[in-house]
């Protein structure tokens, strides 16, 4: 296991693929496998085995050579690594229809973030629940963060005030951010923050059909 | 311009940052700045400065010491690389509740990507309409597939179906897919694939949060 506190940015793709290990690891041991090769790894990642050791060098487990490696081993060791398996209070931030779509989605509960709370500055939605999580006028959000012991808040609000809600949060002492947008949003260094943008991926795949087949997207 | 027709796989976080650019870009420009440099992009996008002159090997435009990058050169030359500016033709694919917050994105048809028809296994939002676009039964797929002129599906449906669904995507012939699930999905080597996995954003997020504060999440 490495020594640093903090991790360093070339290794967050290898964690981003850390739960895909994980699930097709804990396929492999319900089946009763003791030990996996990097080349099955790598053919069920789509990625190159040289890859998938230089991912698995993370988590501190050697494979052994014609053997390689322990199933077990490796799932205790990416899931300690990723903190996997214990509870994490987490709030919401902006109950629209994406947010909506997150207090619903299981693999959240399923991997210990427990939203306890959900703010908008939307009156009507104060007071009401969406999926068993009471929604907040957003006023309240700092005396509530103070009182709650929340270390992530999960923010998918507009652009254009994405920037001063994250502010807001981070007067208000949250650990970490996880934020759902476009534009870029600045932390101070002590705050987590993690991105999610959806024009990154469609970037991804707009430049990709565009050099396969250039005559098929119209002007 | 590289002269390949597919993009490697070490150039894929170059092109996820490409709409960050573009929108620092833009600001630039509208503010009648004419040239920048590195070290500014490096600083508003929270990157190393040459990480920034790597990134922008790939649009081709080569910067001038002292002068830097012109900024309407790279505009034209990150629009032309992800092929933006052109008009995409998509269907939905699962009209739950993140289908629904994908039909309501002004980023989406603000990027091109025009959703034509939406598609749900629920007889009851047959016929329906969400943010302007008309639900088919999921039944109709292939024959509209065929009528309709759709490069992209986009898919959200739940675990247990992703790669059954992908699967007849494939079968009805078609070019892209941009899947939101946490689960591996096969596709066969000629459909581009982009998937969004919510599970690789928390890794990071709790690999960062259990490094940081060890103690801080209880068991």
């Amino acid at each position: 296991m490495s020594p640093h506190k903090t991790l360093k940015i070339d290794k967050l793709p290898t964690i981003r693929r850390m739960p895909n290990y994980l699930q097709i690891l804990r396929g492999l041991a319900a089946r009763g496998e003791e030990f996996v090769s990097s080349s099955y790894l790598a053919d069920r990642m789509n990625i190159d085995a040289i890859l998938v050791r230089k991912d698995l060098e993370l988590t501190g487990i050697s494979g052994t050579p014609r053997v390689g490696f322990h199933v077990r081993d490796l799932i205790a060791s990416i899931e300690k690594l990723l903190g996997w398996g214990k509870t994490l209070d987490a709030c919401l931030v902006g109950a629209g229809q994406l947010g909506a779509a997150l207090l619903g989605h299981r693999d959240l509960a399923k991997h210990g973030v427990r939203i306890v709370a959900a703010f908008d500055t939307n009156p009507e939605k104060a007071g009401t629940s969406i999926h068993g999580v009471t929604v907040f006028p957003f006023a309240r959000i700092q005396e509530l963060l103070k009182r709650l012991t929340i270390l992530l808040a999960i923010v998918c609000v507009p652009a254009e005030v994405a920037q001063g809600v994250t502010d807001i949060l981070v007067d208000a002492g949250i650990e970490a951010i996880w934020i759902f947008t476009s534009v870029n949003i600045n932390v101070p260094e002590h705050v987590i923050m993690q991105k999610e943008d959806l024009l990154s991926g469609l970037a991804v795949l707009s430049a990709q059909l565009t050099r396969r087949c250039p005559g098929a997207l119209p002007e």
